[in-house]
């Protein structure tokens, strides 16, 4: 059975847990302490030698990190990740988007707030996030008005890698009432069958 | 013909025409001037919603956006991104670790001192990113003892992602004489037929 290392509370951890439930991939859960600097530990920088979760271990021992690449790579051969070489390129375009135009603003503004308490020598820190974090939900919000989902109308990972900290961008400051079509497929994605929500 | 847009000095820019060369892919370049704020125009924003380059505009005249996720594309069926899914989560896992905890430094301090000529406002933001220019320097080297190319010692996308910005990390202010190991690499992929020079 495959292990995941991870934090519950993390989107970049939820993301794995939501596609391994969705695919129905038994998996076993460990936890890691990542405010008690527990990803900087020998043991697990053995794993990751660049010491983050989460962080994939196969049967073979072999370990995988990096959320978007080891989603995509369980949803192999299924409809999550189709097995079209464009289809996979728009997947992991919006995968790049998040993890560099999306998740440094909001979720970073959500760990400022939610796992610091917004101490006042972060305030400007947190408030340097919400411009950036607008403007990925804007990108999102205009795609979002033509499809129903990210990539070619159908669920892919894709929208799990921006679901995750979308979902609960509020935590972090971001009021995703002004997003009427990101509500809406926040909606579509929590109806799935084998949903799972995070924490 | 695919058409490329882009600045020839920048890394992520790089990285798709080295590809392109690599492969013997014909391409047509638009040059786009980010200094002059051309990204952000009406028709560029109507290709890339989120306004950056490298953009790759089909033949179909389909828009794809990401560098990593270009080149993965360009580089489909060929050794440089080879059909199995463990070897291409890999790659992937070096290259959301390339734009999340490499480029957001190397390449920005980069851009601070090349492009801009670290004025004096800027100083402490360029001084903010060698810490963790030097961190992602250091998982590559580290990788880089073990293996001579970074996925199953055989060259992939996920070198020309991590190369692009690795070989110039001195214009950034990270002084590669302390990385033996990544000194040597650079000169592998240097040596490959039909290279080009970043510029």
């Amino acid at each position: 059975m495959i292990t995941i290392y991870g934090d519950v509370n993390s989107g970049n951890c939820y993301k794995v847990k939501l596609t391994a439930e969705l695919l129905g991939i038994p998996y076993k859960w460990i936890h890691v302490d990542i405010l008690n600097r527990e990803t900087q530990s020998q043991a697990f920088l053995a794993k990751n030698p660049n010491g983050k979760i989460p962080c994939l271990v196969l049967t073979s021992g072999d370990c995988l990190a990096e959320s978007n690449a080891i989603i995509n790579y369980l949803a192999k051969d299924s409809s999550l990740y189709p097995n079209d070489p464009l289809t996979q390129a728009y997947i992991q375009q919006w995968q790049f988007f998040e993890q560099y135009s999306h998740e440094p603003y909001i979720a970073v503004a959500r760990f400022i707030k939610k796992y610091l308490g917004l101490p006042k020598d972060k305030e400007q820190d947190f408030a340097s996030k919400q411009e950036g974090g607008h403007k990925a939900l804007t990108v999102i919000e205009k795609t979002l008005a033509k499809q129903v989902y990210l990539v070619n109308d159908q669920l892919s990972t894709a929208d799990i890698s921006l679901f995750a900290y979308t979902h609960v961008a509020d935590e972090g400051g971001f009021d995703l009432d002004k997003y009427p079509n990101i509500k809406q497929w926040i909606k579509r994605i929590e109806r799935q069958s084998n949903y799972i929500a995070i924490g």
